[in-house]
Order: C-alpha cells, then structure tokens, then sequence
C-alpha cells in the first residue's frame, strides 16, 4: 500500500493532486491548516489533518503514524508581491514549515519528497527561464521557495533522499481561492466581475505571463513519484504562450459577457515579462494536454459561476506598512509608545 | 550619537568587532544569548542584553528603546558541518533571528546592517572564490547565510536599506571558544594538545585552508560602515595563503612546545580545497594587518596558555542522527514507540 502526504491538500494545486494520487490507488493524508484552503476542495476517500506544517511535534507524530512513502509538499503561503511585508512570517511558513518535512522524511527513508517551488527563484534574469540557469532569487517568497530546493539537494547528497523539484508559474483552474486578492490575477479578475467591481491591474498591463491550466501542472506532480528520470531533478512546468495582463482580462471578461472594465493602480515591484523553457519536462512527462487559454478559461469560469464570488480576506499580520502596493493598504495599528 | 548593534557581541569575532566599535565611539548595545560566547568577552563599555535574536518581542523593543544607527549581526549558530544534522535550529537561528533584525532595521531606517556571512555559501565551484561567482550552497549553514544575503539585496532594493556583506573563513585569534569541537580546527587543536589528548583529523589532513587572524576581518566589519564604497556590496575576507591542516597541527604543536600527535577520523563531507580572492576587499578596505599564520598562532596560543582548556559541550539538539561523523556521535534519545 503506498501511503502519500499530500501537505495544503485543501488548496487549489494540493487538491487536484490528491485526486491524481487517490485515482493511482494512493492512500492519501492531507495536512493543511486551512489557511488558504477550503476543507469542501478535498477529494473524498482522502484523510485530513487540520494543522500546520510548521507544528513539528504533530508533523512528527504523522510521519510516525503514517509511514508515508511519499511526501507531496504543496503547503506554501504563496503571495509572492506581499511577501516583502510579511518577511518572518513568509521564512517560517514556507522554509521552516519545509523543513520540519525533510526532517522527518530523512528519519523515515520517504521514497522521494515532491516539492512545488516557484519560478519566483529565478529573478529577473534572461528569458526563457531554464532549469540550468542558476537562480537569483529577488524577493522573500523566491528566496524561501530556493533555499528549500537547496536543502533538498543537500539532503539528497547527505543522505539520499530523493526529491522532485516543479517550478509552476501562474496557474488557473476549478477549486482557485478566487478570493485572495494578493495573487492569481484571473481569480481576481472573476471575482471582481461577479461583484460587478473594475478590474485592477498593477501598471499599464502589458507585463506578461503564461498562464497554465491546472491540469498541466497537478497531473505530472502527482505521477513523478513513478517515474525514476524525474528524481533528483527540477522542472519549469505550465504553458508556453505567454498573454499580456490587457489581454487575459479581455478574454475572462468575455467568458462573463462583459466589457473589460479596467482600473490602472500604481505599478509594483514585479518582473514585466516571464516565461520559462518547459522541454524538459515535455521530455521526462510528456506534453501537456493542450487546453488553451480561451478552454481553460471557460472550464474555470463556468466553476466560478457556481461557486461564486467570495468575500476577499485581509491578510491579518502584515509586518511592514512602508510601501504595501495601492489596493492593498490597511493601517498600521496604533502601538504603545515605548519608553526612551 | 552613534548608537551600534552586535548582536553576537559576547562570540569570538562580535567580541572584537565591539572592542573597535566602541573605540571609535559608538555606544555598543551586544544582544547575545551566550549559546556560544562568554559574557567576560563583551569589552568594557558596552551594554549588555542577554537574549536571542530569535526572540522577536526582545528585538522589537531594543530597537524602539535603543533607535539603532548600525547595526552588525553576527550572531549565529556557525558550525557548518554539524548543520546537516539540525536543519531546523540552523534555520530558525540563522535565518529567522536574522529576518527579525532586518524587519526592524527597515522600520527603524537603520542606516547600515552589517552581516557576516560566509565562504559556505559558495558550495564547491572553482577556486579561488570570487564575489562575482553566483553562489550555489550545498549544507544548510551556507543555504541559511545565502538567504539571509538574498534577502538583504530584496530589502536595498525595496526599501533602501543599506547593508555590507562580508565572508570570512576560518578565522582564528583571541576570545575564539576553544572548546567547540564541531567548529574552529586552531581552537580545537590547542583545546586538545593542553589536554594532552590526540589531535584530531577528518580525512588525510591533506585539505586546505587559508587560516585568518581576527584582525583582519574584524577591523574591515567594523569600519565598513564609515565607508560608502562597501555599502550594498559583498566581500570575501581573510587571509590569502592556504594551509594544510597538518601543517597546521605541526604549527600549532610547535608553539606548545610538543610533536604533533594525530588521530585521523573518517573523512566527512566537506569541500577538500577552500580560499577566496580578496582583491574586493583590499581595494576597499587596504591590505590587512600582515599577521602571518606564525605570528597569529603565537599570539592566540599565549592568550590560550593563560585561559586554559575548555571542556567541549555536546550540542543537546540532535536532530538527525544518521551519519553523524566519528567523533560527533551521541545516542539517540530513547523515543517512546507510537502505537500504529
Ligand atoms: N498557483 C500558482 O500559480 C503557483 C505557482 C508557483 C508555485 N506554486 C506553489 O504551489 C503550491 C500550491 O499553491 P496553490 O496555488 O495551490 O495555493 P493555495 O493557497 O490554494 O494552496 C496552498 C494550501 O496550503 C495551505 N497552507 C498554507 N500554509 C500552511 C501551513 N503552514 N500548514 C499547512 N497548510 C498550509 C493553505 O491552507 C492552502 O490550502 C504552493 O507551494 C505554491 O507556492 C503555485
Ligand atoms: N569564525 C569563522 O571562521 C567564521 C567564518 C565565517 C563566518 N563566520 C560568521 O561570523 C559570525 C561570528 O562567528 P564567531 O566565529 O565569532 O562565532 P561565535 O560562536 O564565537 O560567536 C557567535 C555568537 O553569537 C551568539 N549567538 C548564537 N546564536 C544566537 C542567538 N540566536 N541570539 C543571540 N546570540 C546568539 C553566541 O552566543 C556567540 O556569542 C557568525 O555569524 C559566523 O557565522 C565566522
């Protein structure tokens, strides 16, 4: 019996992988703190532990419960803009909370520990992103997402842990938080038509990125554990056409039957154009099921439609006030004056 | 006034950075936990809070009491071959202490925070060691130290913090804790030949080192602040000449006046040959003190003779204990059997 984690299985990526795997005859735990998850996303036949993957004395008793044959680590607070202002916060949830796991999967000989990373790590460097480029990670959520990866690998020379490395990038589809208003820009977008808000765009909308469809990312994250060539290696992963902010919000707001009703906020600190080289992947996975935007979109909205939109939260402990992007501000609360 | 941070203020390298700091006339606040330092190492003249850089509330408020000028974090668990094996009290020391004093150094417009990194970060790549190389770290000590580099350039860049990376290597010299068995070869040799015990070797003895006397890295960290040109810069810093390490148990032998006597240990993982150029830093900095390993060794044998030998603590934290070189063993702690 292959037992897997599947760690923010109750989110948007972890919860298609849980399908994946409980569809190959996995038996399956969750452990997800429901933080950005919703407990209604996890497939059924699927156990779920609510907790945190930073709680190491229950990520410890899992492990010894379990006896996990593989770890499928997807749990991450993935707001990559916010995570300037909520540095500490970003390293514990997505380092610290990483590494309790390799712990526990190096004291429990794991058959291989699957890892999402982002393309975050590459910085803004030469296009397209390669997986033999070395990383430049610019901001705290790529750093975390790198210093991860390269802690699996000296886990992997140290004690021959294997690992899979996928760096997704922009990713769409059914079970999105639509309502986390600090990432996934098409969720935002369907979430700001049905409340019949304008859409926001960071800058002039002419940055790019190629938004993948779910299935291209969730389907060779679950099967790499079968497939021997993938160990021990880091792949790009998700589409190859890259569309521009204007043109997504086009297109998704064609899927609702409105006009792109758009409001132009102060650009941030973001990298303009991004795309990553995916033949590697192609080579080792096969090529992706070939859903274009235009498909993925209607399969995404006509989710959306049922769900319908949610109420966006407020991220609650921001660390640093000074330059939080428009759109995105709330105060400082007020502090007690300290003594000099 | 300028008021200055150490933290680490009571450690081998913080001690002196300290003593020059407060030559020049700051008021010197040390944070240290003494987890590794000793309270009689902090000079006369500064202020002292015990506590740890981890602790987040206690660096809050020394930095609203204190309002910081500089700041210089040397505190660290810094020994790299142990971190295999305590991934996780590497990373939260290392990196989350450090991630709390660039939180507030960013809210309080600290004006320069200097940050002793290492040549860890550079993993085994080619010789010798240039800050123009990307680093590629391979244990979790040299993965903490590079996040934490990381991290600083994404707080320039975002929030104009100013900071000066300096990597050192093998530094040696007054007030070094002898008695660390996981760290520091010159200390370890003295500690054991004043105990009359067998030195002890990982491997043939035939790797290299370029062994540092203190002044020369502590001077350099201590007055980069005064000087713009080393602001947002990274810099290799130490001696420039490798040494075997058994030439260096017969160096250090010869200044207690007895042969040397080796006990060689398994080889562990380590980088065989290590040594940086340092042609960045004198052109910054100007050439360093001219101490000779000779000249180093005598002065730190003298002052070792007077302290005398230390009694090695047992790091209590073992995380993994799978492959924990000769040497460094220690049962595991009885755990009791979780029921399936
Ligand atoms: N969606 C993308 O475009 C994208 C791109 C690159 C990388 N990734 C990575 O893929 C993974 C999944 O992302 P997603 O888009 O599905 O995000 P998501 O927010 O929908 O899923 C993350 C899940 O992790 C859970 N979680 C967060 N912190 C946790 C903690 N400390 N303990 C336990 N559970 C915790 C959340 O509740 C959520 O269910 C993340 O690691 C993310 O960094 C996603
Ligand atoms: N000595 C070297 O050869 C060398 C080489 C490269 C880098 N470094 C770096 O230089 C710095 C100083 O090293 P050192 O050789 O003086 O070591 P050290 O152990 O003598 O000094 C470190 C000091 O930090 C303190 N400390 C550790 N964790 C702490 C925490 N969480 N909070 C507060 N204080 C804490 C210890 O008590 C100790 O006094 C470290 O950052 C180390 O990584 C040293």
């Amino acid at each position: 019996m292959i037992t897997s984690l599947v760690t923010g299985g109750a989110g948007f990526i972890g919860s298609h992988v849980v399908k994946h795997c409980l569809a190959a005859g996995h038996k399956v735990v969750v452990l997800d703190d429901l933080s950005g998850g919703f407990e209604d996303h996890i497939p059924e036949g699927a156990i779920f532990v609510q907790g945190s993957v930073v709680d190491d004395q229950l990520v410890t008793s899992l492990f010894a419960e379990y006896k996990f044959t593989y770890v499928y680590h997807l749990a991450a607070y993935a707001a990559e803009g916010l995570s300037h202002f909520i540095r500490r916060f970003n390293y514990n949830n997505n380092l610290i909370g990483s590494i309790n796991l390799i712990n526990e999967s190096i004291k429990h000989k794991v058959k291989c520990f699957v890892f999402t990373s982002s393309i975050a790590v590459y910085g803004a460097g030469q296009l397209p992103m390669r997986e033999d480029m070395v990383p430049q990670p610019e901001d705290p959520y790529g750093v975390s997402k790198y210093a991860v990866e390269l802690d699996l690998k000296a886990a992997h020379e140290m004690f021959g842990l294997n690992y899979v490395v996928f760096r997704p990038h922009n990713v769409y589809g059914e079970n999105q938080n639509i309502g986390d208003k600090y990432r996934n820009v098409i969720g935002i977008f369907m979430n700001q038509i049905m409340q019949g808000q304008q859409l926001t765009i960071f800058g002039d909308g002419e940055q790019t990125r190629a938004f993948s469809y779910i299935d291209d990312v969730a389907i060779p994250i679950a099967k790499s554990v079968d497939i021997p060539a993938s160990y021990n290696q880091v792949f790009n992963i998700g589409a190859d056409k890259p569309y521009t902010v204007n043109e997504l919000a086009k297109v998704v707001s064609g899927y609702f039957g409105v006009e792109p009703n758009i409001k132009y906020l102060a650009a941030r600190n973001e990298v303009v154009h991004a795309y990553s080289d995916h033949a590697k992947a192609h080579g080792v996975f096969g090529e992706g099921s070939g859903v274009t935007l235009a498909e993925g979109i209607a399969k995404m909205a006509a989710w959306a439609k049922v769900v319908g939109a949610r109420k966006s939260k407020e991220f609650e402990n921001i660390e640093i006030y000074e330059k939080l992007p428009q759109g995105w501000e709330r105060k400082a609360p007020q502090t007690e004056a300290v003594p000099a």
